[in-house]
């Protein structure tokens, strides 16, 4: 089936949906972190992403928080409905890690003494910057109604996440979301957009305090592939066959 | 006269005041740029500085926006109140230039949309970062209540340096305060501390578009110290006998 590729990202392909205003999500296992500096492939990472992100997000629809996903549709696809993406990532934290321990000389694993809810503009060519809400506001990326309503949803979702995970012996460190603008008529509201998975999350075993997302990757850890099936095995999500890929590629480069 | 010192910062050193509650600020020549990877000497910059501090904080105590500043005592030190200073820079920008333009590849003398308040951390261990409001209250560096009335303080002040620079030619396009807290007997209140001077400006001539601040030092463009002494010229400021320090040095090293 040959279909329009409406985009590349770094861990997705979208394709022009069956019907208008949808889209297939297409998950890849290419691999990126510091910003593209540095790049691989987690063997059967696409196909786990979209069994967990499918799981966390239908979650998330069970308790009234709406998100762009419909269903999943194979191995490798999901679909969504089509939304105009918010340029500003919502970050989450609950524990010093990553670029916010370095930013703030605090060590790696120190609570925080509340969630802490950052921006980052999403762009690669910056670097995905931090920014402030005066930066997002004067620039019209969102409105302060726009940025409450983000910082709302995405501490509800911090809340129903923790719990989710600590049910699976896994500690949510801190995690990425994305938002979207869903046009019905002439009505706009924000959905929950893109995905959760151990690619936009920081989970740590409870117990032995290991990594269990990318930062195997961005850390050379080793184990990756294991850590993502393992995350999926505590959601009841790992697919029986195993992490390969049934689906023919439908990538067309 | 001995006096203890209390601080050394880059630009200054603070001595205890000749009573309680007073602290006497020095004005050195030294500047640095690039969190101290650059450093170097602008003749005369401590009296010029002390002299336009001196001028800009009175004519804002004037307005109604209350200052640490008491009175100049002599070329390079004036007296002021001693307050506890809030650890969070405050940077107000009319135009995008340094760091901001970087951040959001914007070009230099782009104008904003509208005036942007920025907050930063103000430790030199991590190189003043960002912060957002997040940042600053769960740490603790200040409350919501002190923020807003930073904010709305700052773009009093902005609005008044920038027509007061206007009338002297002078392009008022981002400048830095520090606040600090007042302590009188159980009351606190919020004063602007430190200075505000081309150390903690950038000032485009409007004709030219001539830097006329620190960035001339920063960016090698020459003519640095002429530009302090034209600033000063520009406000009425400038010490008859030239930027000289007729003060013998009472730094303590």
């Amino acid at each position: 089936m040959r279909r329009r590729r409406l985009y590349e990202g770094k861990g997705k392909v979208l394709f022009e949906g069956p019907e208008p205003g949808t889209v297939v999500q297409y998950f890849k296992d290419d691999a990126t972190a510091f910003n593209g500096e540095k790049t691989g492939t987690i063997t059967g990472k696409g196909v786990l992403n979209n069994r967990i992100s499918e799981f966390l997000l239908s979650r998330l629809n069970d308790v009234g928080i709406p998100t762009h996903f419909i269903r999943r549709l194979n191995m490798r696809e999901q679909l969504v409905r089509e939304v105009e993406i918010v340029p500003v990532e919502v970050v989450v934290r609950n524990v010093a890690a990553g670029s916010f321990a370095k930013r703030f000389g605090v060590e790696d694993g120190t609570p925080l003494p509340r969630a802490i809810v950052e921006w980052y503009y999403k762009s690669d060519a910056l670097n995905d910057p931090l920014v402030t809400e005066e930066h997002i506001t004067s620039f019209g990326w969102a409105t302060p109604q726009d940025l409450d309503e983000m910082m709302q949803v995405a501490l509800r979702v911090n809340d129903f996440l923790s719990g989710l995970f600590i049910g699976c012996g896994l500690r949510l460190v801190d995690f990425k979301l994305e938002f979207g603008r869903l046009w019905e008529d002439e009505d706009m509201r924000l959905v929950l957009a893109d995905e959760i998975s151990p690619d936009s999350c920081r989970l740590w075993d409870v117990e032995s305090g290991e990594r269990m997302d990318k930062d195997r990757f961005r850390k050379d850890l080793g184990g990756v592939e294991e850590a993502y099936q393992e995350v999926a095995r505590r959601l009841g999500v790992l697919p029986e066959a195993g992490p390969t890929d049934i689906q023919g590629p439908t990538v067309m480069q």
